[in-house]
């Protein structure tokens, strides 16, 4: 099975962390292709870094269904661009983000989101209502540290930031578990688990285990509908090549 | 005052006409300038063309922004890449389904809208949840007609087509308003309510006149939290004009 | 255009300062014609205040549809006798409510309300769902100041205590903009919004503003279904012209 | 134990009838006063309507306040003037409406209204969505008979109006009772259960027996917060008498 | 009239308590039969001493049934097992934390809860939103005190632990009344009461004259759909007997 | 990896069947172990049987805790005493129905659910809402074959009966994918989705995977809060070997 993991900005360092984590999570029977758009915002952090982002995605996961992948990750919180992606493609195409709240759900009745920046904070609220999960989430809390600075901040001391946040919301709003609102915090879960003595749920790992899953299952994206393949059309300029 | 109207798909046609029912909105002493990208899909008919059409847009406000614009307008049902366009602009940015819903609910205790394709009513039920209308409208009705053969097709027919869901609407679920849930429906609310006898609200009339109000008011984007203009960051390829 | 503004309250005084902000607001080719009820309590704070305020604005409105006047506010912030006011009158009728919330939901993510008396908070929470408005509102917040003492107090301690509340609201539940609760509120939106560094909109400028575009879009309110005009029957007593 | 039974249209007939209805749902040992207002609509089918006889249901409160009487009925299936009259009663006042859903729910997981005009359907919609009965409910059904018209109607037919809606919405809803929307069908219960084999909820009935049950247990309007009693205040003209 | 007051756990102490409660409640006319399983938990804190205390509710009621008991409480402020137990009985079946919420929302806009274990919170908001009166409830408070703790602590130290939580609902959270949420605080709400200032509403009280108003109108379970007797099947081993 | 799968109800062929279609998602690498109650019904068709059945669940994951398997399913589309079980385990319990609805909406906007008896439908409309998978949904239908009934009617019938159901579900509400509503269609999927050119979801094979991915993951059950083990107190009687 060949899983194609896209990490929606450019961050090079951020691809190859996500991509540790996807084949961490993959296990050995899996080919996990990380990759990321050539195109785009080297950090996504706001609705307009999300909505540039999205072509780049759109674009990485038509040539993963060219390259015949199985099933497509989309590595930011924020899902961007996930139901324009499952138009392109057969095979299932899984956010972070959902992966992560769906699998938390099914350890408990109350979940908390530990995110990056409290203007984010916006986004992660919007998803949980889109995807029924707002009743399952007690807070989307924020370490207000910019996604690049993740990298630079250490773990030991993001680690600590995070479970801050974390251990608030087990200990004042009943939390049973933590969802870790961010690609880039993905090689964390464990210690932060440590920490705070709650299941941690990464969404990177969350993704890729349930896109096996469908693929297991001979799953994938419904096309009939609203996320049947893109009505062909023509497209102009730097989008042509999305005509048909 | 000057208004810019983004038609976000690239037909010229549809454009000229949006723009002839923006000045007929906006009247003498406002600016009308009409506009679509110059890449993308020449009609919006799902999640992918809305997510590709939205780069477009945001390159149009962008550039409207640089040239001074009071207000923008996205001229296409599904207010693609509506938030986004808030972070870019201090003037106010308008979406034509939501200027179309929130004008709706001051008519009548229940509206219907009529739209295109049964393949993108999900994107107007999306909406309507997400702006909170969705208790006010009794349903999201399609005649089934592509966006671009809405010309082809001729007004006379089309507003027959548009009239019977109407009708049903008012007669069947208490409908007591019709939006058209089309920017290229967009000369037709006159005829359709003279024929179904319901108020008929275009959308581009009513976000042009909401701009307008807000404008006038002094009211614009709010600049603090999630609308704040994008965090300056690079950008790469064919993007790269974004970063700052 | 003629715009009847109806202040559901008998304080001379609060009437002329709503006149004077609906004046300001509409321009000079609308004329603003302000009154209040002969009959009636001076100030409305709370359920009993509002359903015997109800019947003086369904007085006024009926006056104002006699006259021959464009459309109708009703210039208190619960709204009171809206859709009863809407079955009698064919133009539009607007509450100030009903526009600010609709024009902060143009401009923000999330909203708060700044209004008077804790017991009147329900109020406003009530037509914040009754308008599907409840998630696009952070939180409803009082100065606990009596509606008349709004007067006495002065506005600089009036705009400091609202500004209180509003800067909570920005800083601690990421509020993007401030909808002012109370009538007798609308000269300070512009003292606010300096003092908060957001945008800040008073109903009564909302609610004229879009009576005037109604107007000009020819749109009215619905004649059909509930919103009809009242079945004719036999009133009895001091209602008794109010059959037909 | 005295109750106050209010019908808040005027007609004479219809208040007999809702005070052999309350009586026979009272039992011997509570006093039941059946009033009217003096001035008001005959028959409530609408908004305004409502507005009106919202003050009539206001006067009669107020008057059984003074009378002693322990708890106070609305009558009429739009609870006109509920909140308003729990601010002017120590003692619990009851809506029929209100009534008859909180007892459906005991009896079935989904129960259907079947009310009279297709005009007032919105009502019953807004009341279920304010108490939070609407998912308890799978319809409101009408008959389309006008409220004065029950009476000349003649049980038998109206019985058999009745049942054809319950009937849908028992076969073809899966509604497990139900409620009948009008004071003016408080004899019918019993038949129209008899014709169609579910619980029939009669909200006069339901509101004498819950207030009883309020005074038994010696619990009364909260006194704390909205529903305390009015702010003493200055009312001019027809409703000087309100002021204190 | 009998009604049978199940007591969901095997406490026979709490099983008086609440007898005695139920009898204060129904006055001279209507026979309570207290009454406890005789296999399960000695008292109810969680998910799975609910699911365990359900087939002992289950036990009693099909007993109660077979007596010719007219009414059945569950008094757990779980109501476990209430769906079930209604397929097995004509007449009505009542939780108490059922019988207390709508009591309670006819008494005021926003009532608070008080119950015994933080762990159990999530029990009585599942059953708010069950019932739809989620957006009724301002909070649910705990006192942090097992069931079983509750008689030895002492009616004083108890009545001041309930009060501190409903004065802090009362004053920060705006609750106009409080519901006391354990079956073992039946003895105690005229004292919070008097203590708090609000209606204070036990819900055996309240089940127990919601049963009798059913009785005496007539109305039993819905014996048409999901709430229909069982149908008849073989059951096997220890619950060979529910066999049919 | 050992997964224990739980057939609620006592058939042993049903649960032979699940056992297969669990095997058959589990892959040779993982050990299911198939099991169903010694105590309790054949078939689980109401509240009734649910209530019961959740007992023997519990029995069930109580051995297979102490026998130290991984995982838990609870293969009844009601999901019967999951809150109950997941007290009791540390590793992951998952619900058919849970995992089913998950996994559809990984597949498309809407799904349709399509079950046996319209007397179930009201449960599995609960689980939607306590999921927060309403929306999601279409509607839920019923073939109206009792449990028992599915084996004998023959695959060949019972796949056409459901594919008319999902046919209409999907031609007339837009639905883009279908689950299954019963355990005892656990090996029909494939020739469902053959049928109606949809994704079809069985909820057995579905669980199993979710099971062995949070296995895999090293996530379990939240032992923090409402879902930790059992607090420790006497049971009596046939429960007696609960306490501790």
């Amino acid at each position: 099975m060949k899983v194609q993991v896209i990490n929606p900005n450019t961050s090079q360092s951020m691809t190859a962390s996500i991509g540790r984590a996807a084949r961490a999570a993959a296990g050995p029977d899996t080919q996990v292709i990380a990759c990321c758009p050539d195109d785009g915002p080297e950090s996504i952090e706001g609705h307009f870094d999300e909505a540039i982002a999205a072509v780049g995605v759109l674009e990485e996961v038509r040539k993963g269904v060219a390259a015949g992948y199985d099933a497509h990750i989309i590595a930011c919180f924020g899902d961007p661009g996930l139901l324009a992606a499952r138009e392109l493609a057969r095979g299932p195409v899984i956010g972070i983000a959902e992966a992560a709240f769906h699998v938390a759900s099914l350890l408990c009745t109350r979940f908390a989101v530990v995110t990056t920046l409290t203007r984010t904070r916006i986004i992660a609220e919007h998803l949980l209502r889109n995807y029924g999960m707002a009743e399952h989430c007690t807070s989307v809390r924020c370490v207000d540290i910019a996604v690049l600075e993740l990298e630079t901040l250490g773990d030991d001391a993001l680690v600590e930031r995070i479970a801050e946040q974390a251990l608030q919301a087990r200990d004042h709003e009943g939390a049973g578990a933590i969802v870790l609102g961010c690609g880039g915090m993905a090689d964390l879960p464990a210690r932060v688990s440590e920490r705070v003595g709650l299941p941690v749920i990464d969404g990177v790992a969350a993704a890729v285990k349930l896109a096996q899953v469908l693929v297991e299952m001979g799953l994938g994206t419904s096309k009939h509908g609203d996320l049947a393949y893109p009505l062909a059309k023509r497209f102009s300029g730097r989008f042509g090549h999305f005509g048909g």
